[in-house]
């Protein structure tokens, strides 16, 4: 899915944005860079530099004219936009972007361009009234302005998660067993012989003090090794409080 | 709510890394910065021209030589995580993290550490060791590194969100203040000495036992209340083993 998902850059003044970008989008599993009317060389050491091994991204990035000819085979057309226009337009978040894009990319046909403005001025009216919708990062009203390699990484971001989420996540490691209720009670009687032992708890007197202990251990929900590991330290208290009284 | 998160940044090597986690950060609202043990100077000319007016972060950043210093006044100390490691931790995703800070913060102890490590080689062992959880950003498996900055920008949105939709639930009863992160790590050091004294633990075969110990224990969330009542166990424990070797 994540591969019919295309980055849109318009009039970038910056090679290290468009390096910044490509690893963005590398990051998150987009591959797909179009470049409209760059203001700069797009490929320079500065791009390289922040590319960090992304840099084949914009190697394979197709460079337009304009926003046209980077998004006219695109089913649907998201521009970034810093702030509500003269004009309202459809208004989406990030996640509600991300939300949309299993349905919109269920077709084989299905295409989706993200569009990017300039570093100082964003997108023009013109070019956000081509968009079929404008997605706004939601910042700082102090402090608004996101680098432009930021706001693809934030959007970039939402789609991964999007399309991650659609396919099955098989990657989560076993989990390691859990102690039983059982397991659990014997231990809080081993606990609870040790602390008397120890001289630390006197069930004339319990103060909720073993129920304070198993609140604690069971919101820790203990795997059964860990719970070995706990019972294995009060057999060694034991000892000593027994070794004393044997003197 | 915002206010009560901060950003620790370990062994930074770019300055530019360290501006464009400002201007991230300052863009989603947030504003405590810490640097520990930098290894760079901290402003540059890279740091302003990144930070694109966000600067005032890294001047008023608190620089430290070591993790304790930075979050020792923390409730909850997230480390960002790349991988699973050979222990495995309670991992979350960045917007699991995002879910949990409004109850997190809604104590006004409540203050939350996100740490990130160094740009060639992330967090060590020991300093994931200290982090209540792990967050992983889910990445292309082939091109998992962000960028520093990167990072920080998708965490710190997710925090944003969450502040954002965060309602007033004034029904929540008021919860008992936790342990902050300095007064867990003397709870740690006075088991090991315990655990040492009463011959459970050898720190020449360590065998992993205090990570375990610490997981388990990080992973309940100790109210300050609790621990008091686990030293004051490490005490007793003590005092058996002492009496032992006095006659």
């Amino acid at each position: 899915m994540l591969e019919r998902i295309r980055i849109v850059l318009i009039g970038t003044s910056h090679p290290g944005n468009i390096g910044g970008t490509a690893r963005a989008m590398h990051n998150m599993g987009l591959t797909d860079l179009a470049l409209v009317a760059p203001r700069c060389e797009p490929l320079t050491a500065d791009t390289v530099s922040r590319a960090s091994g992304a840099d084949t991204l914009v190697h394979n990035a197709r460079t337009v004219d304009n926003l046209e000819d980077a998004v006219g085979d695109c089913t649907l057309v998201v521009g970034a936009s810093a702030r509500s226009r003269t004009l309202p337009w459809p208004m989406i978040t990030p996640r509600e972007l991300g939300e949309r894009l299993p349905a919109e990319l269920s077709s084989m046909q299905g295409r989706v361009a993200l569009v990017f403005g300039r570093e100082d001025s964003g997108l023009t009216n013109t070019e956000l009234q081509r968009c079929h919708a404008h997605v706004h990062i939601p910042t700082n009203p102090d402090f608004s302005s996101l680098n432009l390699a930021a706001a693809v990484q934030v959007l970039a971001y939402e789609c991964r998660l999007a399309c991650l989420t659609e396919t099955t996540d098989s990657a989560e490691p076993e989990a390691a067993p859990l102690a039983t209720h059982e397991e659990l009670e014997h231990y809080f009687a081993h606990l609870e012989r040790c602390l008397i032992a120890i001289g630390f708890y006197d069930p004339a007197m319990p103060r909720q003090l073993m129920a304070r202990l198993r609140r604690f251990t069971l919101r820790a929900r203990p795997e059964r090794m860990e719970l070995n590991i706990l019972r294995g330290i009060l057999t060694a208290t034991q000892r000593q409080a027994e070794r004393h009284k044997d003197e």
